[in-house]
């Protein structure tokens, strides 16, 4: 957590966030006034922000990683707009791309794409289209949502995808719980990836034709000097 | 700045990095020792820091933004080889993609892509390639380096070549300074960041199709719902 966001909490009446995170920053901050709701009740969640700020209160809508990606940033501006008189700042957190990255060693480093191969909101057409492109030009991809209950299978089909332009030999990287308690992590290849299952708390690295295992480490090097 | 970073730099007994960075965190950290070698020294910069932990201290490379994203953690990784005794770890930290988006509102969001307009290390061709792959498929785009004294021309080359799949109303934003004294941030067209003059201390976003103006910030929706 950075010291601005600390800082932030520190400065609110009251904090609102899905109850799983609530309850991890609950013990910090035992002064402050503490609000949730359950998953899927994002707009719900928005709106008890904004109705407890338009009662001259200070609020922090918290999330996990980075509230700018896949998180609630989007949805609060979407929703401010029924709240012209509340202002909102956004504060940067650590997304799981780059704390699951130093986790691995430094499987980024160049350019990289962040996919969720959750369809939940996007239609999988797109998903496949977005992997497609992203190993055809060679970019590090992070998968973020890489499984579900209900899709258990999307990783298999996101690595057959990328095999059309990826060696099955590409190193990559799957981070588990990445900053909590019970974090861990692998180093695998594309073609070991496509049969591991993986569970929603885990995210993962698909190197590019540089990335390379250094040390038992992750690495993709800055640049393409030695092509 | 993570916590996690502030108590890693007091645990320290060296501090090594870019001068400009050095002289960032010098007055934080006033019992601290410095080194730093100036701009295209990476490698003996990575080399000072193993040859300091060699000595037996605990020693911090510092670089702006996160460590893991165009920054040293994959070289030290790399020059770290000659080092076996050496251990090593990288803590994250926010990098431009997520610390700038928090200025302009919330550009990301969703699925994105990281691209460097900086033909240094990586053939044009190849930056290309990706640029065209990422406009393709309807990914939020960030710059890094979009421009520098020797290529002035570079971001509205790469304009171009995205607006043969993004349209020219496409919602886009620059950030300079991130963070520092001096940060201004303006939202622009596609068509109008073709002819806007940027220096290399900006970051540049480009929206994917549902991107669009809230209240003056820059807001992809989380999903396609709507579409």
């Amino acid at each position: 957590m950075t010291l601005k966001a600390i800082r932030t909490l520190e400065n609110s009446d009251v904090i609102i966030g899905y109850t799983v995170y609530v309850d991890l920053v609950k013990e910090h901050f035992a002064d402050k006034e503490f609000l949730s709701t359950p998953m899927k009740k994002e707009v719900d969640r928005c709106v008890m922000a904004f109705e407890e700020a338009m009662k001259g209160k200070t609020v922090s809508m918290i999330c996990s990683g980075d509230a700018g990606v896949y998180g609630m940033a989007g949805l609060m501006y979407e929703v401010g707009v029924r709240y012209p008189q509340v202002q909102l700042e956004v504060i940067p957190g650590v997304t799981a791309a780059t704390g699951g990255a130093a986790v691995l060693g430094a499987p980024l480093i160049h350019d990289f794409c962040l996919i969720s191969l959750s369809d939940l909101l996007t239609p999988w057409e797109k998903i496949e289209a977005r992997l497609l492109a992203a190993a055809q030009a060679d970019f590090v991809i992070c998968l973020y949502n890489p499984s579900s209950k209900k899709r258990k299978d999307y990783l298999n089909r996101a690595c057959r995808l990328m095999l059309q332009y990826k060696s099955e030999d590409t190193v990559c990287g799957i981070v588990s719980m990445i900053g909590r308690e019970g974090e861990s992590s692998r180093m695998l290849s594309l073609k070991e990836l496509m049969d591991t299952p993986v569970d929603m708390f885990t995210t993962v690295w698909i190197g590019n034709s540089q990335t390379r295992e250094i040390g038992g480490k992750m690495v993709t090097p800055r640049g393409y000097r030695h092509e």
